[in-house]
């Protein structure tokens, strides 16, 4: 336990650090791909504290992203992320929807583990109310409409601090550690092409950590089989014709009969007596005009499943109902993937090992009750290390009492930050010493 | 106007057999393609007053027909038709589907003139309402759910009186004239194999005459452009797959939501800027048990427009909506033809013709207001003759006061078949004479 | 275990009687409350043996029944059961939709134990596959369409069984043993009058037996919990107005499409975070004539829930779908309860005493993995018990392998009875020793 | 016809004028109720003619304005307005929704005539191809997505120039003339408050003018019986409860579900028998997020009858399906009339003097044939002058060849400008003659 001692010692040290970077990134939210301004102060420190990074395309296969923002858009956001502030070396790199980061501590022969934290920030706009904490020290987002309400900016802090803390007593490390800081988590689309570009292919045990602020402040549980939902993501459109409604409805081939047909059967789906599924339409715009008989119908939907099969039920499903509406009303269909993971959770050894770390150093309070999950895109990443002999499992970590997830009273006790440094560098180097 | 003493002199010595057989008729209805009984004492009829007669297979082309019951009734009606008095040298050649019946007066070179009337019954149960006539003379159905409730058993009692007529005064005729009795008018399916026989190819003029009960009796009138509407009739059925609602709901293919789906769909067809058009689903039935996800569901639908144009416009979308409807759940589909006629009405020239001779003679009232049309089978007929150089009207002749039309009171005043067996004489020699 | 010595020399010298009844069962299988014929002759034979027996109304409330026949239809039933051989002395009190008889067998003061038993059969047509042991032993079933696809008949030659050993063995017995031959079990609408009855209330150990054909033959389980679905069975009738759809269809008020609109909205009710749920429409029959608007649809439905609380979800999601499905197409909704049951399984204690009893004698082998349960209406009666201070466990034995459970070749192994009547006799002695 | 020349020569003298006035609107289009500009320089060169002019509150009805666009929109186009040359004195006036001005022209006792002109534009975006006239001229739209693609440029010019010429041969007025710059005409909600405020209710002859690129310039009918089709217009917003898609589907109420039942119903609307019907749901917009439960969901619709009783049929019908649709899926309603008018046409005695006044003088060409109508908001004016016992014509002028109506390339030969002028000018001195 006298590495625990020298890990507290460094944390201690850096606890306003991490809490100034997760302040930063809090006040700097950055959409899915978009995360240039993140991606580049991460990479800037991780080279200060003298880190090797992996960066951009090295981590992340181009063709096995979805979900992207048009390039024009991407520019005028490169733009914007060195007008606030970005790291001028490492932004242009990461530009263009390259936007992951990684940290490689490494010495000598021996295990590589990885750790994944995420980077992106939500479309929901933080409150003004004068309780919440980040108004009172005053970080709250500067851009309408895009927050840190899930605790992205945390996690981000908390990798830099682990890499910081590690990057020290590397000299105690017998192998490698991989620190992933990834984009397009919340879109359930970075995941993945950090999985195909191959950089996790060497890794023996990863494991991710996440706030819940429901939770208590520093309770951890790992989710458990069967976990997370499989979950996949699609945008839809519907290419009719338009005509006048008066004067010649027959002309038109009408997309928003199409996408309105397509809606209510996607959600008949029959049950699966195999286990849960779910099926969303979120959003529908469609039409230009009162009195002319609508052309185009745009949709953003996903589906669920227990199990990857589960999910693949729903997805088969969906699509024929898609093709069939489509034909229905004579109009063209585009579905275009947007992200997705494959249901599970971590592996049982591992998790117990990591929940019995917990409870021999109370780090962190061992917390059994399982969360009822939604869906993960950290399962693409694990899925890939499974498939390479390693294993995996996914922290969660109580971070209230606070604000409601995903809404604009998100918060988190910044206290436990440093907390999840000490535990997630412990427990690396516990696996290590294995 | 000799010929017309002539004609009047014949009507009423015949008028009591007018009478009666159409009671005959009215008291044992036959649905389409069963008219065995009806045609066999038709063709009877025809024989013993020294017609030529076409029958069955002469005048109706196999291949044609639509509609038809299957073979197992259709013999067990043969029987059922012997045991109700149908002749018993004419039941047989009709049965099988071709219960289709002409009577030919031809003498020498001329002009081929048709006269159309229509033979089958209607899925209605008459009245037993004490004023009805019918019960009072005691010729009410004696079948439970079938009646001539839309005049065709008096059509048939004309045409037969007309042919007695024109026979007595042959050496008056210069040129043929054809009677054709008609089946299954009521499903629309009659008329089109007797065209496609080319039984009407050489006629140079062809009317059909139909009662109408709103109308005072002795009223008439021709359906002038754009008169009918064209129409399509359609069985429809989806097969799915069962599978236990409860233990397995996603083994099944669902065939009632297919079908559910299509009804609303169908209905949903746009509205057409060109004219009128019509869409009904009249009958589903669907499933085997409540625990069972359907595996079959029939429907009856038709489509309709106000010309034929706007009619396939229907049948063309609906049957699009039909495909993609079985499609959506993962159907087979099956649509079977039942029949269906095109739109239009009279030729002008021909139907002022018709009026003036009504006018000049009073026989008939001419009613120069025209009916709110529905469709009528007799226009596939019109076509051909039409497509070989004829012309063609279609007469209304009002029979009331009496019952709804397709109503289980439907009667019509005795009175109107006597002149009307008179105004068709009278204007076949007219025509002749032109 | 000398009582269980006495219990297998009876069963021994019974099974042919237990095995001829099943099989006089099987040949005139009876739909639910239709079991005129089995429930007479079940009290013949409780009476024959020397029971107390209880029938008809002694048993069942009246006001709670649903799902009956039509007075005409229940009394043609009565002759139709005489004609089969029913019973005179009992055939009268079962019909009008009563065919419920238990027996009761006391002896002093002590426990009340009850087991259920249920004697409906299924709408399927029986195989004529001449492998089909019940053909090649002469007892397939008489009537086309019905059949004991489920095991009732084995239910009931069980429970027949069970109450002879008894009765020649009361002497052993300190309580009372109530055995309810319940009908409309499939139809899940014959336990709860029996339970409203009070009929169960002092019982305090129920079991309920019930054969599996998938299973090997001697295999045994109970039910737990989570258990069997809770289920709601539902008739609907839409009804709207007619009209002659290509003259007037904007008079009609089209009930077939209120029903399509129900339809496809009762599969969209979302799906519940909470657990599994199901729905169904099973048959939907609608309209008169193609060129009708449909002004009657009546459709069979049922939900279910994987406990009682997510089936109500489900009724209540269905019922507001309903409503709005008939406005929407102004017609006029009714909705006829047919039936259900809760959700739930056996109780934990008295299930693990039940599985301890079958690995102590070995009469049948337990069995531990579960089955995928359906819905059960015994779960009615164990509500009741439960209520009333007692306990119950829901039993399925294997009588593999044979055909497919509510299959035309279900079939079962009938070396089981005997070990049944042996199992279920030595499991209520046993409970009374308690 | 003294006096047509007197109006010739005015008519060329002031024909430059009426173009560039044409030209200006055209550079700056304006859509409903924000006709700030354009109305401001209307009634500025009234003023300065030398007209009576009526603004504002005094002939708009304030209550009876539909389709308001809210009150910070309305004045940031105050700003806009004159920041593009709006006349000062007018303009605040005309801002906040009542963008009408009248001229009133008036000589003593006599009958009052009234001429109606609009004056909004589309939402179209103008085209850039180098053929297009007014990019040649140098008067495109400067401003995107909006532009005259309906020729209200042209009809305001036009109506200006009858206001000067009739001032100028005031003397010959014996009565009074009203012209009508109506707003508000695409939205089919600028007539109704016009009519409403009482300002043509002592008109006894009213007639409007209306550009019709298809045609050939010169040409001029007037739209009679049936005429325009009815047409009401609405906004329609359910409100359901969002909820995690994945977590709680089942404590959403879902608005998007509503909204695509409405949109399949809507279209189901039965056909109508007595005539032609037509429903539109041009646009539709729903939902915040792919994951989240949809709680909002907004739809611009409207419906249309060849007659107003038709138009009322398809209303009425159109709001039950909206109401069951929101109770279908728990949903709270909200239908917002945003405009319409009743259908007819023209007065066939003062069409037919009209029509005669055209082959009489030969400034505009006489056509006979009809074109095929949408809807017109001019039947709202027509209408309430019915009421007072007036009555009135719409006309439809030819002005191409030109683009597409409604479309990026519409334009119209200018030519017609002057001829209209004279054409209007005369017609009503013609009419004041009687």
């Amino acid at each position: 336990m006298d590495q625990l001692n020298d890990i507290r010692t460094i944390a201690n040290e850096i606890e306003k650090s991490v809490i100034d970077a997760r302040r930063n990134f809090h006040k700097y939210p950055e959409l899915a791909w978009l995360e240039i301004r993140t991606a580049s102060l991460i990479a800037r420190k991780l080279k200060d504290i003298g880190c090797d990074i992996k960066i951009g395309r090295e981590i992340i296969d181009a063709e096995s992203r979805v979900g992207l923002p048009n390039k024009a858009d991407l520019s005028k956001e490169l733009e914007r992320a060195l007008a606030e502030g970005a790291d001028k070396e490492f932004a242009e790199p990461v530009s263009d929807g390259f936007t992951g980061v990684a940290a490689v501590i490494s010495n000598g022969e021996g295990p590589v583990i990885g750790l994944r934290v995420d980077t992106d920030a939500l479309r929901v706009t933080e409150t003004s109310a004068s309780s919440h904490q980040p108004l009172k020290e005053g970080f709250t987002s500067t851009r309408d409409g895009v927050m840190h309400a899930c605790g992205h900016d945390a996690n981000t802090a908390v990798g830099l601090g682990v890499a910081e803390v590690l990057t020290r007593l590397k000299d105690n490390i017998r192998g490698t550690v991989k620190i992933i800081f990834q984009p397009a988590e919340e879109s359930i689309a970075g995941a993945y092409p950090i999985a195909q570009s191959g950089f996790l292919d060497d890794i023996d045990k990863i494991f991710s950590i996440h706030y819940f602020s429901p939770w208590n402040s520093g309770e951890v549980t790992c989710a458990r089989d069967p976990g997370y939902f499989a979950i996949s993501r699609f945008d839809v459109r519907f290419k009719g014709e338009s005509s006048h409604a008066g004067g010649q409805p027959e002309k038109g081939r009408n997309a928003l009969l199409a996408a309105a047909n397509a809606v209510t059967n996607l959600y008949a789906i029959p049950r699966n007596g195999q286990g849960g599924t779910r099926i969303n339409v979120g959003t529908l715009s469609a039409g230009s005009d009162r009195n002319v008989i609508c052309d185009d119908a745009f949709m953003r939907m996903e589906t669920r499943g227990a199990t990857t099969e589960l999910n693949e039920y729903m997805t088969e499903n969906a699509m024929r109902v898609l093709k069939a509406s489509a034909e229905l009303w004579n109009c063209e269909l585009e579905v275009i993937p947007m992200g997705g993971a494959p249901g599970g959770g971590s592996d049982d050894v591992f998790a117990d090992f990591i929940m019995n770390y917990a409870e021999k150093t109370g780090i962190l309070k061992a917390r059994h009750e399982q969360r009822s999950f939604g869906s993960e895109d950290f399962i693409c990443m694990l899925k890939r290390v499974r498939e390479h002999g390693g294993e995996g499992a996914a922290l969660s970590i109580g971070a209230g009492p606070a604000g409601k997830h995903h809404g604009p009273d998100f918060d988190l006790n910044e206290s436990v930050l440093k907390d999840s440094v000490i535990f997630a560098s412990g427990l690396i180097l516990e696996i290590l010493k294995e």
